[in-house]
């Protein structure tokens, strides 16, 4: 726990939430700025900032939760469509610095999300790139 | 593995990819038509669409292998930030019927993602739909 993290005093009951989910590790909620009618939030209790410094076991306790989570979320909101998103530092959006899963309900045409063109690799570029991160992987 | 299915031939060998990492349960290869460069999916070998659908021990295996192939993107690409993002079907953006994470490098500015505006609950739904959704966990 941090105590100036808002998602450590959701986990510590100092600031109220719409809970939805609780298990031993994990903890959803719904986000109070929705995007969609059931838009929600899985943490980790524990504090980790991004993605890549979360232990594998808290990764994977969070990832278990997911689809009994999101089955829950579509019956609950009429839907079957949804995303699951994840922001990690700054650039990507990330604006509460404790790991977090949106659980976005989706419809046909809603534009909740839209993204820029996709690229093209130069020839053999991929293919190096892709042996150096292969490499990287410890 | 379903036979029409691209990502199950990737995994069969039938199709190539630019392979970043492998484990007994998952897969991960660069994108070839990548939002960033590095940008990479991670898949389960075996075959299930979406992820609500997808057993829990296979989402474990999934997440488990997440921080460390984002480590090894954040390396070779040289960046900071990153978004993991699911789709489940259409009106969310799924293209290949077989769940699949990508993992997109970011750097300031890009405007690779961009999402509409949030919105407010009124006055007891949120209460109310947080209370349907817990209800609806299985």
């Amino acid at each position: 726990m941090t105590s100036s993290c808002i998602f450590c005093k959701i986990v510590d009951g100092r600031i109220p939430c719409y809970q939805v989910y609780e298990d031993v590790e994990t903890l959803a909620f719904l986000d109070i700025h929705p995007w969609s009618l059931g838009h929600t939030l899985i943490i980790p209790k524990k504090h980790f900032a991004t993605l890549d410094v979360c232990p594998p076991k808290t990764m994977a306790a969070i990832a278990r939760a997911m689809p009994k989570i999101a089955q829950a979320i579509m019956a609950a909101t009429e839907t079957t469509a949804f995303n699951v998103l994840n922001n990690n530092r700054r650039e990507a959006g990330q604006l509460v610095d404790h790991i977090h899963f949106h659980i976005v309900p989706r419809v046909a045409d809603d534009r909740i999300f839209s993204h820029g063109p996709q690229g093209e690799y130069a020839e053999n570029q991929a293919e190096a790139l892709a042996r150096a991160i292969q490499a990287g992987i410890k």
